[in-house]
């Protein structure tokens, strides 16, 4: 037992796992300094949230991402912004999440304090908090691992009329900046690749840009974050949904060269490579300037681009008018074969 | 790729996982067949629970156990009757779940599917249903693996006054049935130990037998699930954050022959086993027969007893009372070395 007692200051055993003492030492040594607050300092087997007013929404997300640290962000970040992303876009701000981390024995208390460390960042950022939370170990595999999954609870903005049955041809698809930003830097860094100008993850609390928009008074119909499977799985399925078609503007896609091309040399389809800070919303037509101008004068939409427009061709489809004057259908992908994006 | 079009409809494949064509396809014709309610049908980025009154209670847990599936439950009910638990011991009823599910490329989904038919059996148990939920998939290792992370909405009861500041000498701890039962059986199938009695998790939502004990009238002061770390860290626990002193009876507690053997021939102390279905009760002494009645009536409680008594020693320890007399003191596990009980 003592290569236990003599490192389980440095790196992650599996009694930190079991529920005693050093279980305890764990959550007070590093997980407390990090994302306390009076919810998470009862150590309670939950968080008392008290009486929430207005309809509440809820969701929940794993991530699984390699490596745990990129350019822009890390697991951490990835698990705030996800959660607090898909709430946003259900037109919810978020009241209070849950963080549930599974570690392998081995991992570094060092990466565990920057990763605590970063999802404090982010939930400050997102004006939320970590309410309750759970820790497991697991053995040692490859090395260093984490899973993090996170729940979020948030209420509903009142105003908020989202609903694909009020989406007419003539709306507009406007998106915040890049697309592909997230999936092209995991990729790369697992390549190896090395570019002039740096790719990072776009990963981002969007809840303020999309109370921005919301409050705007732009009649806005639909929003998604178009995470796993890109924008073009995010589009059929909204397709699908809706039983419009749409088109979309090869032309007006923001995509930096740096993100274009590196998914040339991998010979990927940025429409089908996962986003984390990026938001579709279809708006009315006559809105989609002043929606642009709201989005744009936010630090989070400063390149935000009208993409494209919903027609009424049938069946529902979503085409792509090509740069180079042709058309072509957007597939829906059948499944990325690489995984731990996010 | 002819193995992945080939194997996908018989195990979890990569793409299964990324957020395209075959991840719906593993939604609709997996999850929801087993999961689906109004609520989680939506297949929205978050399951809209409108309003709800009185005061909301969260909380999360993650789940590793190995193996999956053994005698009295699976990951499945495990994961469900956890967070279930976590918020009928703070005194809340489900309102919702949250189920995200991490699982490894090549797990059969005949495994899958009885996994997903348990989870919606405990739900029903338990009155609640899974409102969201996520699935992620990761690369195969050493075979089939699954984590699961449940998060829980609920609502406290009003009647509760639940706080551990009530409690004087005096008051009584009541259990509501044999201890160690679930961290026994997860070791004896681990270990390919038989005995003539089976032993079996005793895995079980404690939200119906807690709600008739709540509103018994019964002088109710803290309530706790003793999972991992198992009673002896509960009541560690407790004797801190009460600053009073616990005197256990030894020959109270409730043990099966099967599970005493188990532990005998493991070499641990049934005192710091997981369970995963049982509640300790700290409750006043001139309620304490009433409320032995009130869990006695119910089918989760048959066995239930009186364990022991809060008392004045200072400073505040967990003593147990032998049966062959003596007196020890009952310390706070170190953390257990056996991962993935739960």
């Amino acid at each position: 037992m003592p290569s236990i007692k003599q490192s389980h200051t440095q790196q992650i055993v599996l009694a930190h796992g079991g529920g005693g003492e050093l279980m305890q030492s764990l959550i007070r040594t590093h997980v407390l300094p990090k994302l306390g607050n009076p919810w998470l300092d009862k150590l309670d087997d939950g968080a008392v949230l008290g009486r929430i007013s207005g309809d509440i929404v809820f969701t929940t997300d794993a991530f699984v991402v390699t490596p745990l640290e990129f350019p822009g962000g890390d697991i951490g970040r990835l698990a705030v912004c996800g959660t607090v992303n898909d709430l946003a876009v259900m037109g919810a701000d978020p009241v209070a999440l849950s963080l549930a981390i599974v570690v392998e024995e081995g991992t570094a208390l060092s990466l565990v304090d920057r990763i605590l460390e970063s999802v404090r960042r982010a939930a400050d950022e997102a004006g939320t908090r970590v309410a309750t939370g759970d820790t497991k170990v697991i053995e040692r595999r490859e090395g260093s691992g984490m899973i993090l999954t996170t729940a979020g609870i948030g209420v509903r903005c009142e105003s908020a009329d989202l609903d694909t049955k009020r989406i007419v041809p003539g709306d507009r698809l406007v998106i915040n900046g890049g697309i592909a930003e997230h999936g092209m830097t995991i990729m790369s860094v697992r390549e190896g690749f090395e570019f002039e100008t740096e790719i990072r993850s776009d990963a981002a609390p969007l809840n303020g840009l999309i109370k921005a928009a919301l409050s705007s008074g732009c009649d806005l119909k639909f929003m998604r974050d178009p995470t796993r499977g890109g924008v073009a799985t995010a589009l059929c399925d909204l397709a699908d949904e809706m039983g419009h078609s749409i088109e979309l503007e090869e032309a007006a896609l923001p995509l930096t060269p740096t993100v274009r091309h590196a998914a040339e040399l991998l010979g990927l389809d940025p429409l089908t490579v996962a986003n984390e800070g990026k938001c579709l919303m279809c708006v009315a037509e006559r809105d989609a300037d002043r929606l642009l101008a709201v989005l744009q004068s936010h630090p989070l939409g400063q390149k935000a681009a009208v993409i494209g427009r919903i027609t009424d061709t049938v069946p529902p489809l979503v085409e792509l008018a090509t740069v180079a004057g042709g058309r072509r259908v957007v597939p829906r992908p059948y499944g990325e074969e690489l995984p731990r994006i996010c």
